[in-house]
């Protein structure tokens, strides 16, 4: 008989779960994501940097899943789970399931100083991208603007909050951007000048990879110009600048990299989560007590492989939906339920052209190897659902000209007569 | 000896001119924007359309001057312009000039009604075409989730209030996407229902235009199921549809395509404008009494030709940027001053693929070959500033496969924990 499929959230475990689940008479599947697109998170540091369109690395829900008669894409948000009546609670109504799949993923999480937020925006959408590129690019007009040599030097100084791999790619864009791109098209400002300041509370970045691939980012970074600032946990944000304990960073761009919480969907529905709000998983990431609910990517926290839990990665998130596809057939089949292993995939960080590391399993190495090795990987994972006739080619044009980004400027407020003193405003003065 | 020319605004005209001033020694240019970018405005309705990127239309004014040692470009906001000390009052502080081009270009009019734009925006920005975009996209969301009747029918019913040529691209563009690409995307609805409304106060739309493409035009656009109602102004505009004296639509989205008015900064200087705030010029496009100031594009009011002013076309702007470029050359050569004469380059309009209008002086032709005309006069004009390797094959390839565009819905506001009802909230509801 039919089995009704409810997955909530269209990232890399959520997307793959519903292809499994595609073209079967007897499934019906309703994916649900508060956004109308999948998106290509490692390269979103990209569209921050305008190196990289939207258009490049997100493609509507819709469209990706078109062609599945059995498949319901809503885009709308979810209150809350019912486990016992088996209930979705969303903001458009309720949606009865016999399996659900929960991959609502993580957000930004600023230590419960969520007034931080306002100050340094993290990177997990579409919108917030837009809006570090925005305050990217402001900070350069800004220094070309003033002839006070404090401001300009405020304007001109970047801080990011996080070591990880997208603290590191952010802080490397800016380097490279700084050094080679933006010097001729300034006037009055020397963007060489530009101050990039990675503050990384724990002894060393790219806690996930090995001291010694670390330690040759942190190298990397420095020869980019960035100052990489370990042991330094920020103890307050500000609108000019971080904290820093007793030390003190003026800076008209704050960017968060650091830490992340999963959805407060697992607290909403009283099961039991780690610290950081991942909801603890069996074996075969069900639900304990609750075979017919599965927990997949950034939102699930499965450590039965290592002991400790898997981290938030692509790969991981990619293997997890399909496992979950595959087991929620093999039910209907009335087969035995394997436990997920994750197939390490291995991982990798871009600092800049040229410069990356590599780690797979015993397999270490850096620099240009790595770097071609990274945009191999991430071409071949981006075209894989990017069916446009010239992705490889406009995105290895993008990437190759950086300085040819569109750096544009879109406002906050698209009103024309809008409160915002970053827009038009025609009122007569001076 | 030196000349120091302040040029406001990065448009059609205001480009032109500072390009017709470039690598000059004894002239120092500045260009002021309140955007970083200069935009393809021709094309814009696309972007909002979703069937091109930002990228595709605009680009830095940065990047696009970056070859020009004389050229500075800052991004600010002018105040007011002081014709006797010839200061002009920015935002950033003031700036002396010898001469002054002003072309700040329109902005949309609500005839007083300045509250309607909250329910209907216009579109003559990046950000406003991101916002169209955005209430589109959302209403197929909203109609696709609903279970209601009467709401799925407001949801799936769109009015553009206006009949140039802005209007009947955006209703040519919303006709044909829900015609002939949406449907595949839904399941719960048929996005052929859609309803489409232009609403044109005067007799006929396209008043540009001769009375028999204007009609030509009409049918083109009933075949696409839009719905022309002429002689219809519109005495209200609520958030839930538009009034038209006792008749009444019910519409979740309303854009606006009627009114433009002069940016306010003639009012600010206290010169002469006309009713729409477009300021009287000379013969020779300089200001009364200042043949030091010099007024481009669309924020001109030049009848010196025709008897009329001169449309706010893109063409008129480039021809007379060029010419206040060479009258400053000229005048430093000590030469007398030519009249300012537009070289009619005809007008164009399109419905939609193979559907448009051309009128090149006595000579008028529609459907196909006009569309085919329409796409090389823009992809020519476009390719001229946009100097990328692919901007035509990515160009073209976007417009023949409109139901590819990314029809990505990016959120107003940026930050995770916003009280704007289009994203996400994690409350614990239901």
């Amino acid at each position: 008989m039919m089995k009704r499929v409810v997955i909530v959230g269209g990232g890399f475990a959520g997307l793959n779960a519903a292809k499994m689940l595609s073209n079967r008479k007897d499934i019906e599947v309703t994916l649900i994501d508060r956004k109308n697109y999948h998106l290509f998170q490692p390269l979103l540091y990209q569209v921050a940097m305008a190196a990289l369109g939207e258009g490049d690395i997100a493609t509507p829900l819709r469209n990706m899943l078109a062609g599945y008669d059995n498949i319901t894409v809503f885009k709308g948000i979810v209150r809350n789970v019912d486990l016992e009546t088996k209930t979705v609670h969303t903001d458009f109504g309720e949606i009865e399931y016999d399996y659900l799949v929960m991959a609502c993923g993580v957000q930004h999480h600023y230590f419960g100083n969520n007034q931080w937020e306002e100050f340094a925006p993290g990177l997990k959408n579409l919108a917030q991208a837009t809006e570090i590129r925005r305050r990217v690019m402001e900070a350069y007009e800004a220094a070309e603007r003033t002839n006070n040599p404090i401001e300009r030097k405020k304007q001109l100084t970047f801080v990011i909050v996080g070591g990880g791999p997208t603290g590191v790619e952010l802080a490397g864009s800016i380097g490279e951007m700084s050094r080679y791109t933006l010097s001729k098209f300034y006037k009055h400002i020397d963007p060489k000048l530009t101050r990039i300041f990675i503050v990384e509370a724990a002894g060393r970045i790219l806690g996930g990879f090995s001291p010694e691939l670390s330690s040759k980012a942190t190298r990397e970074l420095e020869k980019l110009g960035v100052q990489v600032w370990t042991s330094s946990a920020v103890s307050d944000v500000d609108a000019d600048g971080v904290q820093i304990g007793r030390e003190r960073i003026e800076a008209a761009t704050v960017l968060w990299a650091a830490g992340v919480q999963a959805s407060d969907l697992g607290k909403c529905m009283g099961v039991e989560t780690d610290r950081s709000g991942r909801i603890l998983v069996e074996t075969d990431l069900s639900l304990p007590g609750h075979p017919e609910v599965f927990i997949g990517g950034d939102q699930a926290c499965f450590t039965h492989q290592t002991g400790s839990p898997l981290p938030g990665m692509a790969p991981v998130a990619l293997q997890q939906g399909k496992y979950i596809g595959r087991t929620i057939l093999g039910d209907m089949k009335g087969h035995v339920r394997k436990q997920f292993r994750y197939l390490d995939k291995g991982q990798m960080a871009t600092i800049g052209r040229n410069k990356a590391i590599v780690e797979f399993r015993n397999l270490r190495f850096d620099g240009a190897l790595a770097w071609f090795t990274w945009i191999l990987v991430h071409i071949y994972y981006l075209s894989s659902f990017k069916h446009r006739v010239f992705v490889l080619a406009q995105w290895g044009w993008s990437y190759f000209t950086f300085g040819f980004g569109a750096r544009l400027i879109v406002n906050k407020d698209w009103r024309f007569y809008g409160k915002d003193p970053n827009k038009a405003d025609d009122s007569c003065k001076g």
